[in-house]
């Protein structure tokens, strides 16, 4: 009689697993826990003395986990991490005193990270990008969205899409990519918003065809495009069958969270100034609650998110980076976890999910954030004794190792 | 005729200095640059035009930083890295609305931190707190102070000093120890805190006498020790010809800075509620500033030191972590430069200051903190386009290669 396969290719034994099912409260902790899969796939997650057999066995190889706490691979549903230059020159001068107005002379702000992403080429975009993507993954990242929206040329929001495609496969990682041409105003469209808009909705159906684009963005506010102008582009995603998201109530409330939900939006994300009726509408049109404590921080931002409303509809809520040159050079999703729980009092635990399932679920992905049997084997063993560390260490090298789709990635 | 021996070891050619000289403004920068050095020590600092012949005859080895920011090494003058545990639970258990009676009640507090530091040997507490060192150190840090005061007794003191002190021996790094038994009223002593005192003076003699101790510290609050037993420690420290410091004015201002400055402190730290006068006298003492945003950031206070009148008076203002698992479990120095950048309205370049050189004069060392001949070469290499990025970054990996009295460092 010949001897059958194992059913599976890796075990790890000895893990704590922080699998955040929802049937087992708090972060879903399996003690003594077995995490195993197979092609990509989690098998088995759940307690060693539940396995329905010997671990050599039932994988091809086992190890032990040592003890460690297991998590779902973090899922960074919010970034501008593709762009040229930096701008901590400005970052400098407006510590240094100088004013929004004179560092707009100097050609500072969104215009300054228009010019350098323009003047790169694919290649070198994705070379200037890459490190910040890497520094994302060493902290736990396996997903991650990417958004244009500093190129604002169609040729130039092409090359920021591509290069963010290319990330993900350089990298490994999943990346989603969102078109946020609706961004800022280019220069040469200054005192022609609407003229903008209408490019922006004829450059969408082209990109589109070229399989560049997941989701669809905008920023609506007052130094942003209106609520009318992002009803025009929302109105060009649907038309094309793509899902909508939207930087909303960041500095003011111009209703964007309510648009976004109307249009059964993915995400609504800042939304500081977002009140309870457009909470309300999130919860009824199953839109996530992003919020981007980087931006908050990096702007000493006082109007805190309606983070009681929200609980009480029980929306959602993720956290992301936000990473981008301006308002929030942030390259750790775990950092932005630290700052939610610091600027926002979220609990670890609303955290983590917020960096993971509810991230998931802002990208309309439902095969990851949890660790459980047919979601995606992105996993990550932390050096940590509890969960609650993963938000409570500011720095630190506190991932062990990062694993997508069940193979270990490193630097 | 023999070929002699070139003078230097090693040359770095192609890189861009930010020496932090006096002479030069700003940061020091000097473009095109060339780093030397020999025994450990720089030999040469400056413009490549400068140099007094060809790079292959002036060093046995010639390298090129390929247009990389050096910096020097990063020195952070007040951390409490070595300690058993951590205070993670504690932290969610506040943000799950615990008061801190609960939390007194549950065993947390720095009792808990005292209990699990009382509870490892050395070997132990040894390889709990190396993480935490390795993790500054990959971040740019090659000099670092560490404080005892999670021990309280005699032997418990010893162990942590001893540990700090192995710490530096494992990592090359430079380690300065600080005695700080008056940090916490232990357990046994409730209701004696003079009585404490009395002890903290009596172990004082003996751990010094066993090399363990560089400086002398206290915490003077409120829920610390008075002014009049702080006092007492000082005279302790200064019969012994022992360096002083002190956690000042945190949360209340006791006229902390001004006791500091009046036993020619090496240092106030905190200051947050520190008044005019009392900056005055640091001017006059030479006592330096440091500047502690980590846990002004985690305790969400709203008092800023006085950073204008410290301007005014010419007080260097240095920054640290404060590496603490109860108010300050960061664990980057850059990160701390960023914090104070947003949070106390530092420059990049006074945090930078603030975190080498005049870091370096808070632990009274003046071998290091520029980039000079005769100074100590530790050094860093970056990743960056720009100093002030050193601050603008949240996260990242941003420090390319840490070299220690010449010698490159790695994990
Ligand atoms: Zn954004
Ligand atoms: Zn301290």
């Amino acid at each position: 009689m010949g001897r059958l396969a194992p059913p599976w290719d890796r075990l790890l034994l000895d893990a704590r697993l922080a699998t955040l099912r929802d049937d087992l409260g708090g972060y879903g902790a399996i003690d003594n826990g077995v995490l195993a899969w197979k092609d990509g796939l989690i098998a088995y997650a759940g307690p060693r003395g539940d396995l329905p057999g010997e671990p050599a066995a039932l994988a091809a190889r086992v190890d032990s986990a040592q003890g460690r706490w297991i998590t779902p691979g973090l899922v960074d549903c919010h970034t501008h991490l593709v762009f040229g230059g930096d701008r901590a020159v400005e970052f400098e001068r407006r510590l240094q005193g100088a004013t929004y107005e004179q560092i707009a002379r100097e050609g500072g702000g969104i215009v300054s990270t228009v010019r350098a992403t323009r003047a790169l080429d694919e290649e070198a975009l994705l070379a200037a990008s890459l490190p910040r993507a890497r520094a994302l993954r060493a902290d736990g990242v396996t997903t991650l969205e990417i958004k244009s929206g500093y190129g604002l040329d169609l040729d130039s929001e092409r090359r920021m899409l591509r290069a963010a495609r290319r990330l993900g496969e350089a990298l490994g990682l999943t990346v989603r990519t969102t078109y946020l041409a609706a961004h800022a105003l280019p220069p040469e469209f200054a005192g022609r918003a609407d003229d903008y808009i209408a490019a922006v909705c004829e450059w969408l159906p082209v990109l589109h065809a070229e399989g560049l684009v997941d989701a669809v963005d905008a920023f609506c506010e007052g130094i942003g495009f209106s609520p009318a102008q992002t009803r025009r582009v929302f109105e060009a995603a649907r038309a094309l069958g793509l899902p909508v998201k939207l930087h909303a109530d960041q500095l003011s409330d111009l209703g964007g969270a309510a648009l976004a939900a109307e249009f059964g939006g993915l995400s609504a994300d800042h939304i500081e100034w977002t009140g309870e009726a457009a909470v309300r509408a999130m919860a009824k049109a199953g839109t996530v609650a992003v919020l981007l404590p980087g931006a908050f921080h990096v702007l000493r931002e006082t109007k805190l998110p309606p983070i009681a409303a929200l609980r009480e509809h029980a929306v959602p809520m993720a956290v992301a980076t936000d990473l981008n040159p301006g308002t929030s050079p942030l390259q750790s999703l775990r950092l932005a976890m630290s700052l939610a729980c610091t600027h926002f009092k979220l609990t670890p635990e609303e955290a983590l999910r917020g960096a993971t399932v509810h991230a998931a679920a802002a990208l309309g992905l439902h095969d990851r954030g949890r660790l459980q049997p047919g979601q995606r084997a992105d996993f990550v063993q932390w050096n940590i004794q509890h969960p609650a560390e993963l938000c409570y260490w500011l720095g630190g090298d506190v991932a062990y190792a990062v694993h997508i789709a069940g193979r270990r990635v490193s630097d």
